[in-house]
């Protein structure tokens, strides 16, 4: 076996890292098969592990095919013959490391999404039994375009144009959610080495995207009124913001700072990407205009959703932007999954249309801005002293920043025991690694959860700071 | 202007040739800023193009604000300055070719799809409405879970385990459609310059995405009963195929084929992925046994579809195969869109548990076995002399060629003119272009579609037959 290096400070847990190094040698011959493992004890003891990391990445070496334990005897690395099949552990690419699910957890803080309970169950049913009373009813059922189902994709270019967020020489592309909206765009435009400039901290499924697809990740601080338009550089080919109640930290651009970044990617050629998912979520005054609005040239590509405003079991999400552009992204489109779903679009049309949704939009601002109200003044009450957090004006997130030596991710299994989950901040970091940081989604928990959620986390919080020494799983 | 090659018998028209050339000399530096371009008259004399091809690439590179046309003077190539916004030309990846739409053709052969007239509309509006009164509702709305909607992901395997398609180590995900496991396949697998092996004629969808992955193509030619085992070899990592009533073809392996291609497959240690999304099409006796099915080393990939069988308007396939495998699937799926569209889950299994999609297949299969007849018999009475065609025992699709020196291609716009569609055999070619062939997709037209159609297509094939000439077109 070749010398290890795991890294405490990774997001990616030491199990990980340790089953990913293992198999490296593995795959790539540098361990032999037959060569016998280290026991688990011995390997422990000498990466200063707990045993029980050590024997999970065995467990998964396993499961891939790649060793076999014997029980008294150990693990050795299994000898591949020809006829053994497929020898599947080599032949995948490494997966992404993505946020666990917090299944159970009753106080869930761990998910930016909207509140099922003011889901608008009868005016969705009226809504769709519309849709399927309508003639065009069948060609919903068929077969549908690239491009989206043409009558959605007219009404969001219309609303588009109203709002000066579209010109003539754009257009609209109808995707499954923003999320492939941002996988698209990866695929028509980066290339292995290009840099894309990302907030930071960033929402996780964005850059996770850009390091598949190998780009290398210029890193935007982002601070109290988001990034610093000269954050971004020259170098960057590409560079997506979210200007409005950014993901994590709910964090908004000024209108000046939005026209500086607009003109510092016309200086340089960069693409610049708006993520606009969250600005019609504006609990005070009226949402900022998009960098959309202030782009002359036509080069800004704006993201949108149906998502965080109304269902997002229902994956519709659409991009806007030069028609170059929007073309390559509809053949990239095609050979993804043919097109977006068609009833979910017929229904979330017909929502629109009909005046529903601006309805249902009204409901979920007095709701969104109760429960923002609701997880500010937890976080001042039972948060321990030298937390900060963020104080957004909307959307669905809150930054909340622990006092040292507190780490929020070592602290989750026991939030989560308590039944309440968040995420920490490592899933979001780029350059920065804020062991204290941590996110909380609020919009789907009714105020009363949202304080019972919070005082727990701050009574769990405030033990922890009071004692004297580190917990023993934040050594690991 | 440096030397252009074009290919005629390429499936990439002239123009986009021409096009993508001159493009990539432009962006490449190649061609200077202000550099004239040769008159369209002129370039088109000394390619022996018609004039008509040369102006529609020079239109393309306007779109894409490389070249600048002045009336009179005629197209330069623009200079691009600092602070001109972004270079969209040049950063943008080559987009696939796909087929072109054939909008208006009412008698249209051209996409593999179910009959919109035969959709169950009162059968899909009560399964809609048991969804939305169902208390599992709002859960539908919410955001879920990449690897499916659960209850349909339950069904699926449990309906997998019962047919002996998926054993003890096989998992399953839900995909938006069989084309986005493929794409997920290709995330997963592929690395650029990895062989892997396709049918061919293949569907075009397959072709291109391994080919933007990156993949070199292995052919293996289809013949009556699909592809011989052995022209599976060692070299390719994986190997797409469609044992049953295969797209274009309509071919199917026999059971002999398909337990030397999965024996084949183990000896190599090939991903055999199995396409099985047109195997219940099946309207002549039983449908054979998948590759699945004799899969003794759990290493088979299936993929399946509700696409063909119910409504393609709503998105939703999956893929069967080692935990190892859907797990890597799932991460690239979270990655690609988050999850797949939810209110379409929840209503095919409500339809399918209902027992409404039995019943509905039923009437697809007496309806596609009147309508096999039909276009078989057309084929026989109306196209010319010394065509042959497949004759498939399901499916949707069938598979002609046309005597010499018809080109199918060449041919398309005049069927259109007559408003009938269909897909040259050149947008399936793999290493072998037939440019007689083509595809006709029979299931979504009436009988007496099939025959109208057929029967001007025969008459205008016929009529080309016995001109002494080649047509204009066809010497472009």
């Amino acid at each position: 076996m070749f010398p290890l290096a795991l890294d405490p400070a990774s997001e990616v847990p030491l199990y990980r890292q340790l089953f990913g190094q293992l198999r490296e040698q593995i795959t790539s011959g540098q361990m032999a098969a037959g060569e016998r493992l280290p026991a688990t004890r011995e390997l422990a003891g000498s990466l200063g592990l707990n045993r029980a990391t050590v024997t999970a990445a065995y467990e998964l070496l396993e499961v891939e095919g790649l060793i076999s334990g014997q029980v008294g005897r150990g693990s050795f690395v299994l000898e591949r013959r020809r006829g053994d099949g497929v020898a599947w552990s080599a032949l995948m690419r490494e997966a992404p490391l993505l946020p666990g699910a917090a299944p159970g957890a009753l106080l869930s803080f761990a998910t930016s999404r909207p509140p099922e309970d003011l889901f608008p169950l009868e005016l969705i049913r009226l809504t769709c039994n519309e849709v399927m009373e309508s003639p065009s009813f069948p060609a919903v059922l068929q077969l549908g375009a690239p491009s989206g189902y043409e009558p959605l994709r007219q009404f969001l270019l219309e609303e588009a144009r109203r709002r000066s967020v579209a010109g003539g020489g754009d257009d609209l592309l109808i995707t499954s959610g923003c999320q492939q909206a941002l996988d698209l765009l990866t695929r028509v435009l980066v290339r292995p080495g290009d840099s894309a400039a990302v907030e930071d901290p960033v929402y996780p499924g964005l850059k996770n995207l850009f390091l598949q697809a190998g780009a290398k990740l210029a890193a935007m601080p982002v601070g109290e009124c988001g990034i610093d338009p000269a954050a971004m550089r020259e170098s960057s080919k590409v560079a997506v913001v979210t200007p409005s109640f950014q993901n994590p930290t709910g964090a908004t651009m000024t209108v000046e700072a939005r026209k500086e970044l607009v003109r510092r990617a016309r200086e340089f050629g960069t693409v610049l990407v708006e993520n606009d998912i969250y600005s019609s979520l504006c609990y005070e005054g009226q949402p900022l205009a998009p960098l959309k609005q202030f782009d002359e040239a036509g080069d800004v590509v704006m993201l949108g959703s149906f998502s965080k405003i109304a269902f997002p079991g229902l994956r519709v999400g659409w991009a806007i932007g030069p028609k170059a552009l929007i073309a390559r992204m509809t053949a990239a489109k095609q050979l993804a999954d043919l097109h977006t779903d068609q009833f979910s679009q017929a229904v979330l049309l017909r929502f629109a249309e009909s005046g529903r949704l601006e309805e249902h939009h009204g409901r979920m601002l007095a709701a969104g801005a109760e429960r923002l109200r609701a997880v500010m003044d937890a976080c001042a009450a039972y948060l321990p002293q030298g937390t900060r957090f963020t104080r957004p004006s909307g959307g669905m997130n809150l930054w909340v920043r622990l006092p040292e030596p507190l780490d929020a991710h070592d602290l989750l299994p026991r939030a989560q025991r308590e039944n309440v989950a968040y995420l920490p901040g490592r899933y979001f970091a780029v350059a920065r690694v804020e062991p204290g940081a941590l996110r909380l989604s609020f919009a789907s928990l009714a105020p009363g959860q949202i304080r019972e959620g919070v005082e727990i986390l701050g009574r769990l919080f405030t033990a922890e700071l009071s004692r004297d020494t580190r917990p023993e799983m934040a050594m690991v």
